[in-house]
């Protein structure tokens, strides 16, 4: 699907020519309501934080192929159809800077079946567009989780959109819920699972890690057992290998306020520990706010790390956990208790970084939690500078998944991704130059 | 694609069972952000227009099976997945009125890995829905055009959604725009061109009226010749035969603020009447406002049909021309003239219903335009009673074909259609009843 916006978000970036930027550019679809020759687009006035081009200066790619607006004005066969894009390059030595940008269009369209005196109809449109820098090499790698999309999946964008969004913001990982983005979940057709690995290769993704849930309390008159809990973990397990996939994260049913996992835990995980080694996928329980690193629930994790000795089984932290200031956006389905602001999970719990430093060697997986990034790349809730210094500091290698949970108003979260992107890797960089 | 909104506008309708109304149905998607076993469902309250139904009382129907409350929740293995809808169902006997009704709900969800105290997620949504009534027997025909959908097709829409609207509100034509709605355009794969009378006969659709434009000015130095004109509309004629429709609706460039068409225009219509004939398409052009029935355009129409004695040429009537107040909505591309409140077409040209009555005979098709219908189905601009009086007295037969053009937020064109129907529906079988 295309977004809403005349103006898109997707592909927005720098252009490189012999290795210099000459310019950047950006994705328009049809402002019309019908497809219209090419011959007869009129040029795009561009505004970028207040720079202006004119109309005639932009060079337009329709259908893959390149035109200045004479070229275009001059074609007899080439068309604009409603359901694709056309790139607008626009020449500016060195580029946009990294980061968020005001960006007005207006689109020119002449339209013959209107009187000549007002055939040439304008189409008005403004965004924040993100540019996104390539990410730094080294043991740090950039993913992005569909949970990322919520609301906008299956509504505004399709589940290959979301591997585009995510291919073209430059990361090279993907994470999914396995209920949730796998039609027919648990037994997807063989034909799925055939294009799951074509998308992947179309978009240079890996499989990083997928969502699973042991729902202990399935039923309203027993808990699940470990048995079943544990059928229900190696069926995720099996169906992520089948995807590729290198770890799970199930989460379990809960008992109390501080999330502590329902006891069967330990004996589905054992139950799934061989069957997690022969398929070579990690285990991964997630430390989520309100439970902090030093904290029972971590312990136990640790402790069944220690007596199990398993290379399957290692943690993946949330990185809400580290909020410094509270969240007030809410999350759907969830209310604050009596008497509270806010749900638990949503006021700052600030994990000091020791903590995180002193259980790195057993995190597989990094889900980078975040809520809010503002126009100038400043998050509002989370330390991205520390807990990255943090990382880089112990070495760490493994994939930082971004997992918007802000609000979801239409298209925000795909925003907020790329915003995201760009903090993330732009303080990366600057870290390691002052090293 | 779903509708952003967890209440679903497509589906809305009255239950009949052994011949009477029992109650009413509506679809939902699913609130969460993953999908969820069925067991883990518990109860969705229900208002509407402020009439209570408790949480337990609705029944549902999932994957197409229906289940009580306690019955889902004894469910094994029964899913509510991220891309699919339930049908909540409700007993009222007699069912909801025809008209927009306020719905609300709360869509309860367990969800285990949240502390159990807070685990029971409600999930709040509301709605104005539409009961459409079924339209009545007789040589008034309900369709609709694709253009009611500008905005909303290829962003929040597919092609097939379009379909699967039309049909859910119990129309049974189907207007396209050729360069809008075709994939390829001019050239279609034949796979699509298969795959859209697989639609039609799974949506049970009727092909109507298919939208073409003769760019007289697709070149800024040149006009088109009417031999390249003829070409241009020969095209598309073959085109919409292949898919069944049996009309076409070239709009010509115009030369004047009356919307004179293009002087080729004649030379271009002899030219294509043999084919039009070989074909049995018939060819139409629309009569817009601003300009009247009684105006030399029309005339010149008409003149035509008598000259050539063509059957195959005849007149489209867009319905805006009856507006009897006027439109403060804008159109996308479109301003008013200097120191005009507003574009001319957009201004209520009130053409009396005699001369439409007069000009009935050679009306092949009618573009139902209009802009907005309020919550008591009032529409603000156009006289719907007066315009169904004289289609009725006179006997008319043919396709009353959707056409909104109002405010393009989204999801309102497919609110309005429904609207639209409603109203018309029950105008026809109330003048009907009054005979």
């Amino acid at each position: 699907m295309l977004e809403r916006n005349v103006i898109q978000g997707r592909g927005v970036r720098n252009v490189v020519e012999n290795g210099e930027v000459t310019g950047f550019e950006f994705r328009l679809r049809n402002p019309n309501y019908r497809g219209t020759a090419a011959s007869l687009l009129d040029g795009v006035d561009v505004v970028v934080d207040g720079e202006k081009w004119d109309g005639e200066v932009p060079v337009w790619t329709v259908r893959g192929r390149t035109y200045t607006l004479d070229q275009l004005r001059a074609t007899t066969d080439v068309r604009w159809a409603l359901d694709e894009t056309v790139t607008i390059t626009v020449p500016k030595p060195g580029g946009l800077a990294v980061g968020v940008h005001h960006v007005e269009v207006v689109v020119y369209l002449r339209r013959p079946y209107f009187p000549p005196a007002v055939s040439r109809s304008a189409f008005p449109a403004s965004a924040r567009t993100v540019i996104v820098p390539p990410a730094p090499d080294g043991g740090l790698r950039y993913a992005v989780s569909t949970y990322s999309y919520s609301g906008d999946l299956n509504t505004s964008m399709t589940f290959e959109d979301a591997l585009a969004d995510v291919a073209d913001l430059g990361a090279t990982g993907i994470e999914i819920l396995g209920e949730g983005n796998v039609p027919g979940y648990p037994d997807p057709d063989p034909a799925w699972i055939d294009r799951w690995h074509g998308l992947l290769q179309t978009y240079g993704l890996t499989a990083t890690n997928y969502g699973s849930w042991v729902d202990t309390a399935m039923w309203r008159d027993r808990d699940l057992t470990a048995e079943e809990g544990a059928a229900h973990l190696a069926r995720d397990l099996r169906l992520a290998h089948r995807l590729a996939f290198t770890s799970v994260r199930p989460k379990f049913g809960v008992t109390s306020f501080d999330l502590d996992p329902h006891p069967i835990w330990t004996g589905v995980v054992e139950r799934c520990l061989d069957l997690a080694a022969e398929l070579d996928v990690v285990i991964c329980p997630e430390i989520h706010s309100p439970t902090p690193i030093r904290h029972p629930v971590t312990q136990g994790y640790l402790d069944f790390i220690e007596k199990t000795g398993s290379e399957h089984f290692k943690l993946l932290i949330d990185t809400g956990i580290f909020q410094t200031a509270p969240v007030d956006d809410g999350h759907e389905g969830v209310q604050a208790e009596k008497g509270k602001k806010r749900p638990a999970f949503l006021e700052p719990l600030a994990v000091p970084m020791a903590d995180l430093a002193e259980i790195l060697p057993h995190v597989h997986f990094i889900q980078a939690k975040f809520f809010e990034i503002d126009d100038d790349l400043v998050d509002l809730h989370v330390p991205w500078r520390e807990i990255l210094r943090t990382l880089l500091d112990a070495g760490w290698s493994g994939w930082l998944s971004s997992e918007y949970e802000g609000r979801r108003d239409p298209y925000r979260g795909r925003d907020q991704v790329r915003r995201q992107h760009a903090l993330l890797r732009s303080l990366q960089t600057e870290l390691e130059a002052g090293r």
